[in-house]
């Protein structure tokens, strides 16, 4: 089966199965860009969280690292309250930890150029954390992924360690970066949206152009390397200037004019 | 130029350059991990940070987004004590903030291959947010990343927002983190060296076999295709069961016996 075929299968299954996540439904905010991608050939979503404010009850291993099996206390996706928190506390008997986690994404590309394209969007709309895996059978993935992140323990064996006042006061927090997430999933939105413009014109233009020469069809792959360079430094590096010689381009998605 | 030249080239300038970084060398608990990569051929390390305990004093925009330009009150890569962070906070006018950040390393790598070993050593040590990107000129990178981390707001406009008791817990944590921290970075060093051994074992092989048969170097070239299946789930992802159907391989690195 060649490569292209073989993607298909893969993306029919995929699209096919029922969806086991505990919501069961993709998060609502995320439904547009998930939409998108999937209405394109060359990608399917194998899973995503439009971002969400979680209250954990977990208990940690001398190392420090939450055991698999925390409880659940709260978990919005919407802006969230004091009064919602204070309710969940009540139930937390091990070290309850707030955290925002942003949005999140994983999509299957046919090709480690599409790859690069939507790693290109994920990077210039502020999700710097994102990569890419290669897998088995070249399965080829993008995880976007940003460094927007918030996670506070508030209880230590179900003791309060923090006053009301500071849980509001983390709550706007939290509800900014959740406002700022969905205005990068909105970025991302449109930054998709042109680059499968911009592709679709592009196509349209290589096919003529195969049709006439074959010399441009070399020219066209020699393109194909020249792919743009996403940055890939986290807000913990900022500093590290000049560290990796990468930074995002302006000229995004050029490659495929 | 052919790639190896081109890639012998970037190592000899990047490594050849000063360190940028505000500290200006590699931190201690990094240095093994980057000097065994440096020894190889087919990589070299571009920046690195092996993982710290922060206390920053951001103005935040109205997005809940920090400003470029925030104020390090203290920055540790040792466990930390509360009278420290207390004295640091003195420091603070705007909104202080303690961050744990976890190992980061970027690794520019020979071919895509290399970067998919490389991926395998970070996921299965526990580095579960790395992921490749692919830039300009086919420069191929790995980000080393983790989901390790710890963001707590702690003052407000100047205003402590929490107890010193609060500090002391949230420390006990950080330091957990780093403790556990340095473990992955243990473990990734190990994992390197093992699939550096067997790499140098599996192409003494390929060569006496290239030299008997062309046969071989076809069915090499197959099996190199067949790499393994890294999981890029993140921490909060664990839970959509059978989200993307990765899963980190136990065999890591049999592609290259």
């Amino acid at each position: 089966m060649d490569r292209r075929a073989e993607f298909g299968r893969w993306k029919a299954q995929s699209l096919g199965k029922a969806d086991l996540s505990r919501k069961g439904s993709v998060d609502e905010d995320a439904v547009r860009v998930v939409q998108l991608l999937n209405a394109q050939e060359e990608f399917f979503t194998t899973s995503s969280c439009a971002g969400r404010i979680l209250l954990l009850d977990a208990s940690t291993s001398d190392s420090g690292i939450q055991k698999q099996h925390c409880c659940w206390l709260l978990v919005t996706h919407k802006p969230c309250v004091k009064d919602d928190v204070m309710a969940a506390l009540k139930g937390a008997t091990s070290n309850a930890v707030l955290k925002f986690e942003p949005f999140i994404l994983h999509v299957q590309c046919q090709t480690l150029q599409d790859a690069q394209t939507l790693h290109s969007a994920a990077v210039a709309s502020g999700f710097r954390n994102s990569g890419i895996t290669v897998g088995k059978r070249g399965k080829t993935m993008l995880a976007v992924r940003s460094t927007h992140g918030l996670e506070v323990p508030l209880s230590h064996q179900g003791k309060l360690m923090v006053t009301e006042e500071y849980i509001e006061f983390l709550l706007t927090i939290a509800n900014q970066k959740m406002e700022e997430n969905k205005k990068r999933i909105e970025r991302f939105y449109n930054c998709l949206q042109q680059a499968m413009e911009r592709k679709a014109i592009s196509s349209s233009h290589s096919e003529t152009k195969e049709k006439n020469s074959l010399l441009c069809t070399h020219k066209n792959k020699r393109n194909q390397g020249k792919a743009h360079d996403p940055s890939i430094t986290e807000d913990h590096e900022k500093e590290l200037e000049g560290a990796d010689g990468l930074g995002i381009s302006a000229a995004l998605f050029s490659e495929e004019d």
